[in-house]
């Protein structure tokens, strides 16, 4: 689709007038040329978003110098402002427990070119997925997690983390809840997976939960983990119909695709720098 | 589609071998056509649960004598039995508050012949929606209800309710709780839409939670009203995809239309004797 | 939601450098406030669009100017042009056959305040509805079509509709072919609903298509009428689960609820200036 | 969910009074305890489907005696009667081409144990996907087909089928049409996966032409292949609504989730004996 490398801004800042003609300008006076522009206001907010990619080669600014170009109109419009490129492949590591589905799912994308990242790092707390890792020539380390060696096995990953340069962790079925402080050390770039609708059946056994009360829609939800559990912003939610012949088995069965889909379009929105978070919520470029 | 009057017998029971062969033995041995025939087997539970449609214009036994008759059988599987006949019209009558679209949409698809019922009655706690009423020559009657008067009011209502034979009630986004007794007067017969996706979002103003938490779906739920708020049965759901574009406002008139839609749903397959309780949840025959 | 009115620009153009800097430039020197501003390139086609709205209590241009004002900076863009303004309520007409679904689907929405319009003409080939109009007080004109009248009735039609200075027509389900001329005297402005997912099953019948082709989703599309049946420019479209089980009357029967929904969106997005056409598709601004 | 193995009756007769409660009789007779049981009747044509599961441990008749003691039933009501059971695994052989996602799609569920089926063989015209094959440890048969050697390479696939005993095919993606005569080696026991939601869009290129008409929704479609290209009985269709954002390309990676888990679906329904063809169309018992 696009061949050449872009760049892309993502900024968020109080609404006022005259942004987006600023921010065109200075694009056009560099020589850039806007391939997607997109913006939206939370008029509720008087906040203002804005992705804007253009096309690098014919851009006048080197790409080491675009930030300190940009800042006296960031600094004009209070913005908070996110530097990409379109080439840079960021690098995913993966947290798994002990079910396949998610990874599988995600490492036949990458395969089949749907994904635009590297995957050089495999977490779990179970030794259970370490062939998959293996035949897909991808590290695997089992660090697993009692109350009493959390904090110390957190820390491990987060060296294991460091060590490989990672941008984004995905939970792919992580079975573990991450601490606070983990968390803050990666914001707004944990992408979860929860198997419900949420703010329905928030916490364990989802499935169970809907079965119970005998809803004739079942969800999933990816969102960013934050320190409360099921809490953190939503990024992407898809639904199927179920009904009263599906057993909580049939939901489990079932419910897989829908979080496999659901992850793989919010790593997708994440992966291509189309999500800004902001109270909480996000806006998703589309 | 069926122009001749059929019979409809709704099945719930303990699971045993020799349901099926028995009840449809009974018919065919009153030389009874059957036109439909769906059954459910909740393993988990261990029950049982048929819905069986068959002609009647050949039909042995007159329609007074069929219960009589199939008594027998009832007991010995210790069957919950109802009996129903597809020409006889049930007259439901309208909850109403201040939102006059579910209201129209319902006298509209009686115009148009998709809601198989009478409708001779709309009571309301708001005088706002008369004019409709009266274009559509329904009997109107505004009962305030404030805490106060709450009992009082109620037992205007189900003498309305009684003098004008009604069978089913649609709480067509009417804003008061109906108490528990109301609730137990009427039985799986009270059909409310609640506007969220259940059990998210439970009470007043969903709309403006959806908008706060940031879901990038919402729904509306149709279910019988029991003494707990939005907790009985669920009948119907349906959900739409909405983004950080939609405001409150937004949700609200597109949410109009899934509340419209679910509710005409869940009413038309309580109309068409296709749903059935079991422990707050229910089985929907197709 | 927008308690003051608003000016929005529709915009197509070649793809150039420039053009939103240009534009949001123009706007910000006349003390236009931006409420919204969505733009789009196609890049296979090196086509650009762009729709933007903004404030006009504090904008220094009268409205009768600002497309003066404007011109220049089309010209220079090779730019088509529509100005509107939120305050503005289009008047349109519905063309009914005999089904009344979707009509009385619209003149419910315009009684709930949901359709931004006016409703001064039905026209119908069939005396059928006219009692539907009579009860909403909108005049009703009755001209059936034959091969042999065609041109004639609608000369009619056009007539009626200059003398109610008619924006938009709906057709509501109206079983008559267009002419290719009556068409191009309403370019882009005549909706149509047709009741199959188009392309599959143009023509008459496509429920009967459907069930006989053993489809497992239904839909519905409105387009643009053009002189090439069901082949206009796409607005909307919306599909439903169905299953062996459906008959082809019950296929009509839930398709119903489609047609409306689907109508209804469109005319909505007509109503709110989302919509521009471009070789036969629409771009549908969110 | 079923431990235990069970056997499946698959019924298609003409419809006729006293069929469910024969047959329910039979299985009680023989001490059968029903799971699963459901019906269709299509009034239209007269005929009557069902589907029947029983358990087999305590059933009294030994499994290669069923179909002979069933056969009599079979002629009384002219029955076309297939016997399966839940604990055989169905062999399938895979065709492909080039595109790997449908193939990892299919390998990446085998492997989590979401199809009950051996996957003895992948057959393909290219030689691409002999990795992943190799990979997964399943044999890989590359047979580049051409005008001239068509006939030819059918008679080695027909070998390889026969020599690993296969009982159902499915083409994830194969790029190959399938002549007439092969087809009919495999009635309703090859499973193909096209790319749109037909009847739209038959052929080619079907991104292509969706994005050409403009259409607001795209699908893909699971049927059997026939002689008659894209025209067998539809299993099982799933839709996603898109817009004019989506060029081609995105239109070909969106639709790579529709087509795997449309696949899967289809798949899933066979491998349950849960389809019946009927003047081709599919019966799809729930």
């Amino acid at each position: 689709m696009k061949n050449e490398a872009s760049a892309i801004l993502l900024i968020s800042c109080p609404d006022q007038q005259g942004i987006v003609c600023t921010v065109t300008d200075f694009l056009m006076r560099h020589n850039g040329n806007i391939i997607d522009l997109e913006q939206h206001t939370d008029t509720e907010e008087a906040a203002f978003f804005m992705r804007v990619e253009w096309e690098l080669n014919e851009f006048a600014l080197p790409r080491d110098q675009i930030s300190e170009k940009f800042s006296l109109i960031a600094a004009r419009f209070d913005m908070k402002v996110d530097l990409h490129f379109s080439d840079y492949k960021p690098r995913m590591a993966i947290f798994v427990s002990k079910f396949p589905h998610c990874l599988l799912d995600l490492l036949a994308r990458q395969s089949s070119g749907d994904l635009n990242c590297e995957i050089p790092l495999i977490i779990s707390n179970h030794p259970d997925l370490e062939t998959i890792a293996k035949m897909h020539g991808i590290a695997f380390h089992c660090l697993p997690v009692s109350k009493e060696n959390k904090a110390e096995q957190e820390a491990s990953q987060l060296e294991l983390l460091k060590q490989n340069n990672i941008d984004v962790i995905v939970m792919a079925r992580y079975m573990q809840i991450l601490s606070d402080d983990f968390c803050r050390s990666f914001p707004n770039r944990i992408i979860n997976i929860h198997h419900s609708f949420l703010p329905a059946f928030v916490g364990a056994k989802p499935y169970h939960s809907a079965h119970q009360r005998g809803v004739k829609i079942v969800g999933a939800t990816s969102h960013y983990a934050t320190g409360d559990l099921d809490e953190g912003p939503i990024i992407e939610q898809e639904v199927m119909r179920v009904s009263h012949k599906d057993s909580v088995e049939s939901l489990i069965r079932k419910g897989r695709d829908l979080e496999k889909m659901v992850l793989a379009r919010a790593i997708w929105a994440h992966l291509q720098n189309k999500v800004l978070v902001y109270k909480n919520r996000t806006v998703i470029f589309s």
